[in-house]
């Protein structure tokens, strides 16, 4: 991969924002060629040989959630993804009548064996697995009867603790209606790029699609960013200019769905269920460690949060969803800015007057509550959830080394407690500029 | 990459054509890797180590014919295609009013500067090439000033020259307006595998679409053929069926615009105009070497021509064209099927049949001849070539080591003397079974 470096800038605390980058070749060739001297070039482009961005692969786990897809959609999804990388298929196909979840797994273990791949496939609702974070002292994603709820989210909380487990560093998320294996495989190229460069163990990438056919008079037409995007980047950028008191555009990847991180990161950050997870991605970063003072990770002081935005070079061409989709997208979004701490009371009612116009909620001057938070994993028990899962079938792709590990006395912290508290006073931030 | 072997073959002579391969993986990894103790697994799903195809790729050109594409779209495709590759960009845009040309080849010159790479541009209507290919002893795709006449077929004729100038070993196709980079990369990558696996030097890659999305009601729809293919590919099997006495479906891509041959192969193939070119590969083929005797070339017998079809997993998604555009795809494709000496009469009369009920020619009868053939390049003179070509700008990279080259004194066939003449009797095809 041939990628500039990123142009500019925005700091918030200790997180930085990298400008979109822009890649200029996908695949430059090997390290090690007769004539080469330097291993990576030093230039404001720099070249990221196929040996480092495997090195990275082979750390990282690539979750592709699964719900009712075609299996061939899907399995074209797995032939693009780089074969170093775990596979973790989540589904929460339906079970009954038809227990489509069987056939799909059936039908991918399939494909696995060709790719000679152990893909590790769970579904979201085996009561195994609600079993074993309850026991872990993870039970914000389970129902009454003890199994994980439906949701994006939940299902993403779930392969955040299975990526952990399985002893990987990185973990990636690639949607399993992309028609584009090409795509796919770029994604996982771009990630591992981005991470690669990263010099934070707190690091995270997230793609800025080039642009986003769609389908006007039977032609294609290609958007520079889908309609929810353009809102909630505005919004987000508003809060982050709030702190720093500089106007920015830096962020553009608000609602990318398509993204990795480092597993220190992931297990830090908390959730926000819905369409509303990626841009809370942000919130919570903000929420949790923009702060000099009362941040709980000093590591991150020191090494600081690094964000990548990549322009991939393929177009985003996905099953079309209607302009329901779009609405609920946007209002999960800027639902989760508005009720941040964070956000200051002018920047709320921007956002309500900006949902208002757009006919997606009712009032301007309240917004319904519909979002749900989940505390970051961080202070769960891996122990026991990994000793809870050992009797499983995939049991042995739990590896991670735990011998030394010592369980957090505290309880992941629910979000309402947010409120006020652990949220720094605004002064802390001006002092981080 | 990963990909199956192929479970299927059909031989004409000493044509080897191997059925449609899948593939598994885009990407499968290096070769050298901790724990890994065969470089290449040997089973019926091949790992090709990425080691492996980038070595091919060093030895190849990769043509993109360009006319009056957006330079955006341009740019993608050659972001898309790996760094090792040789790029020759061989433009028909229009010089008048405005010069399209200029603002190109300025614009990608600079995106190559940024691969770090040093592109091949030229002008297809270049005098200069016009008047080195006419000292060369090959004037045939020339007007009467002397100019390299309009046409992909005579883009394509140039193209072949330069690359072999350039001293690659392979020579590759790839379409400018081809919105996916990611699928640009997955036929090069195709290309590479394909080539590698031959055992002999004179063999060819084409690639077979998975799909090839239409819009269809504002929603898209996946063909797996394009509408063209269809009827080329039946008339193609049907010929081969002919001589070999088995009926066989084993040809899937008649018209495969994405293909790559070895240069040896290249050099030695007859070429017909316009959209007739990539079915005529395999008619020059049968028409010169699938003679047991009277084959031209010897060594063809002893090693054998080795044609593989892959098929993407990439869709195809391209410039929209209309009906007319299919229409005289398939007019110019059957057209040298019909032409062709081999053709029996049965084959002929079907053809014609199947045309005048796809309302494409106006009677049942004859067929008006469009179609025009031009010679192989093998018996040019490159030395004159080369020596007239090394004051262009480009000179320096025609580095093809020809101090040892003696020139044929044969002058390039003509295909009209093809008739009857070189084509074998019946009787020789027969025996090759």
């Amino acid at each position: 991969m041939r990628i500039e470096i990123p142009r500019e800038f925005e700091r918030f605390g200790p997180i930085m924002f990298y400008d979109v980058q822009k890649v200029y070749e996908l695949d430059s060739g090997l390290i090690y060629k007769k004539n080469e001297t330097k291993p990576e070039e030093q230039s404001v482009i720099k070249r990221i040989s196929y040996e480092s961005l495997q090195e990275i692969q082979e750390q990282m786990a690539i979750i592709v959630p699964v719900r009712n897809e075609k299996i061939k959609l899907i399995e074209g999804v797995l032939s693009g993804i780089p074969h170093h990388c775990q596979i973790i298929i989540v589904s929460n196909s339906s079970r009954e009548e038809v227990d489509r979840f069987k056939i799909e797994k059936n039908a991918l273990e399939h494909v696995g064996a060709f790719m000679k791949k152990n893909l590790l496939i769970v579904h979201q609702k085996d009561p195994a697995l609600g079993k074993a974070l309850a026991s872990a002292g993870y039970d914000y994603i389970l129902d009454e009867d003890g199994i994980v709820k439906n949701g994006k989210c939940e299902g993403m909380i779930l392969s955040t603790f299975l990526a952990h487990l399985c002893g990987k560093k990185y973990i990636g998320f690639i949607d399993s209606d992309n028609y584009f294996p090409g795509a796919v495989h770029e994604y996982v190229q771009e990630y591992s790029a981005g991470l690669y460069n990263s010099k934070s163990d707190y690091s995270m990438v997230r793609i800025a699609w080039h642009s986003k056919p769609k389908i006007v008079e039977s032609n294609l037409f290609f958007a520079k960013r889908g309609r929810a995007s353009e809102h909630t980047n505005k919004f987000l950028n508003q809060l982050v200019s709030h702190y720093t008191g500089y106007g920015t555009e830096i962020l553009k990847t608000g609602n990318a769905g398509e993204h990795a991180m480092s597993m220190e990161l992931a297990k830090n950050l908390d959730f926000s269920s819905g369409y509303s997870i990626e841009p809370y991605h942000f919130i919570s970063m903000f929420e949790r460690f923009a702060a000099i003072h009362d941040n709980p990770l000093p590591e991150i002081l020191k090494q600081g949060i690094e964000v990548y935005q990549i322009e991939s070079r393929n177009p985003h061409l996905h099953e079309v969803k209607g302009d329901e989709h779009v609405k609920d997208m946007s209002k999960a979004a800027l639902e989760v800015i508005y009720r941040s701490p964070l956000a200051p009371e002018s920047l709320k009612k921007e956002i309500l007057e900006d949902l208002f116009f757009r006919n997606i909620i009712e009032s301007k001057e309240e917004m319904k509550k519909e979002v749900v938070y989940y505390p970051a994993i961080v202070n769960c028990d891996l122990k026991k959830l990994q000793k809870e899962l050992q009797n499983q079938p995939y049991g042995d792709q739990l590896t991670l080394d735990l011998s030394k590990y010592k369980p957090s006395k505290k309880e992941g912290l629910k979000r309402d407690q947010l409120k006020g508290k652990p949220v720094p006073e605004e002064k802390n931030y001006l002092e981080a500029k």
